[in-house]
């Protein structure tokens, strides 16, 4: 056994768990900035939940409801000043991934002057974030209590991530009934992501006991409703339950990092706006067929909790992975993206079984080669 | 599924750890205080592992050794007032349940000052404790995770809890190979300490998806090892490592208290110095057995984890259990100590099934009436 662990979130759940949070809000300061995207904080009714309990508890706030999906790093520093201008003493997210991630940015961007807003991936801050709450509206992300928010870089047009433990919100208030009335693709795409975040986490060098714990719980749940989802299946309040309590899971594994599914998957998303969950699982397929081969011991003991075989696992994953088929690249561009996929790379090098740059470039371009 | 999770310290687990943890160390200031027992601290080499890496960082140490079993209050507002006379920066408890809890509350006393050593349970202080790194060197207590000092008040001679996030240490430097060389005494009475705490947990109203995730790994490694010291074995290196991290997993448990076999067990402790184990583990063979007969589903899926029957457990736990013949009590005293025993004290209430004042005071008649 080996037992590292590091979590600082409070996390609290439960059905209206937001309008049950009153004094754990209030106790954080009297002036907050809301942050959302454009739609699924009130679709949800998360941000009405939050009005009502700030309102009774007497709380102020400001809305920055500019973000959308995949960040960019000037949107997370324009809601930094936004709160540094309000005089916010937190910072509230309401959203999925994307928000959660840029409000991370955005509460070290509140507490801090930079040069550059690139500044922010020194990691070096004179002053701690502004404490954040965070309020997730999908099932897929695990942003909640990971130290992690991923952020394009607008000058390149690439995902950075920026982690440490300055990264990790203060509360985060999981309330089920938010995903209640997401879309299929959504649902389908945020399924998926958790199921990568678990798999990654199964099958990494790095997955310590508390990772195999929280993946045990995890995985078999989430590959029930991938199943579902791909016998078609509309989702009952009772799945979505257990899909959101499941992403929570997976982000609490995705405190060892994730694999080449990610990193790979990084791509699709950041060249061709391939959705993130899908983005990732198509390389999540390739890595359960590689370890499949290369670490049959791990998978082994995968497919048997997932009660499943390597065949139905692959047919499951293709009902729900669509890619455009336009998503292709030039051997140029290949050759411009992959520049990190090196041998070396934790994300590649974490892998069980021997996973290296050639292995990563023979995935890609069977798949994406135009 | 219910999803409530708060555990703010860091657990860094492994061979050597404490050597390993310099810089970490280094980073919580200049001065530490290093409180200890008598014996542990030094026998279990925890001590020098400690010196050598604080000499190496150049953090200037002071020792603090007066700390016994079940520690008295007055011994920790001593410990607080030495820390603050030293300067120190942070607090190193080294040690077993009793150092580790002596040590939260000495911290808390360290940075502030009360008219009475008692005021320390209003819960309400000026300033943050001292940051505290706890190195277990026992496997039982849990305390490296709890938010719980559990101190015997002077004035009273009775055991209460100081609870509340200000008890969470900062740091965890767990490294089984301290707990090596543990006497066979204190080895049964600390794991039966841990599966009393999984046990509780798990046949617990306040049980949650975490702490049935964290029972379903501590209940069958810890009740294998019990097994093993039923039958004379001496543990293995291996299993003195599963039990170390299994006190760990027992300790996350603990985040929804404890239920009536520690109530219970605090009077066998406080009034005729029974250990904290033993007494403990006396009631939880009848929580067990109450639970067997008032919430079978819980129970069922109890004993499957186990891998074994209500008779074998009862006799692993029997062969374990050594209370001396004559702790024994009037019937004055049992109308005395049992106060606090009512049936709207949550460690009656949260038991499964209905469990009452009136049959906490049938088991302890039963068992200890003179």
């Amino acid at each position: 056994m080996d037992f590292n662990f590091f979590m600082p979130v409070r996390v609290v759940s439960g059905r209206d768990c937001v309008l049950k949070s009153g004094s754990r809000l209030s106790r954080l300061g009297k002036k907050a900035l809301i942050i959302t995207g454009k739609n699924s904080a009130k679709r949800s009714g998360a941000l009405s939940d939050v009005s009502a309990v700030l309102e009774e508890e007497k709380v102020e706030t400001e809305i920055f409801n500019k973000v959308s999906a995949n960040p960019l790093l000037s949107v997370c520093a324009e809601a930094g000043e936004t709160a540094k201008k309000y005089g916010a003493d937190f910072v509230i997210a309401i959203g999925g991934g994307s928000v959660l991630d840029c409000a991370k940015a955005a509460a070290i961007f509140a507490a801090n002057s930079f040069e550059t807003d690139e500044e922010i991936y020194k990691k070096e801050f004179k002053n701690s974030p502004l404490p954040l709450v965070v309020i997730g509206t999908t099932a897929g992300t695990g942003s909640e209590v990971s130290p992690t928010a991923v952020i394009t870089v607008d000058s390149i047009m690439e995902k950075r991530s920026i982690t440490g433990d300055m990264c990790y919100p203060t509360l985060a208030l999981c309330d089920p009934k938010y995903s209640y009335d997401l879309p299929r693709d959504i649902t389908v795409s945020t399924a998926l992501d958790t199921f990568a975040h678990a798999t990654e986490g199964w099958f990494s060098k790095k997955r310590n006991t508390t990772v195999e714990l929280f993946a045990s719980k995890c995985l078999p749940e989430t590959f029930a409703v991938l199943k579902a989802l791909a016998s078609g299946e509309r989702l009952s309040e009772e799945q979505r339950d257990t899909m959101y309590y499941c992403s929570i899971f997976g982000g609490m594994i995705l405190c060892i990092g994730t694999t080449f599914p990610h990193l790979l998957g990084y791509t699709l998303t950041d060249k061709r706006g391939v959705a993130h969950g899908q983005a990732c699982a198509v390389f999540d397929k390739c890595l359960i067929e590689f370890c499949t081969a290369e670490a049959p011991k791990q998978a082994q003991r995968f497919f048997e909790m997932l009660h499943s075989t390597p065949n139905e696992v692959s047919s499951v994953l293709e009902k729900l992975i669509s890619i455009p088929e336009e998503v292709k690249f030039s051997e140029k561009e290949i050759e411009e993206y992959s520049q990190n996929w090196t041998d070396e790379n934790p994300k590649l090098k974490n892998v069980f079984g021997e996973f290296k740059r050639k292995d990563a470039l023979k995935i890609f371009n069977t798949l994406f080669l135009r």
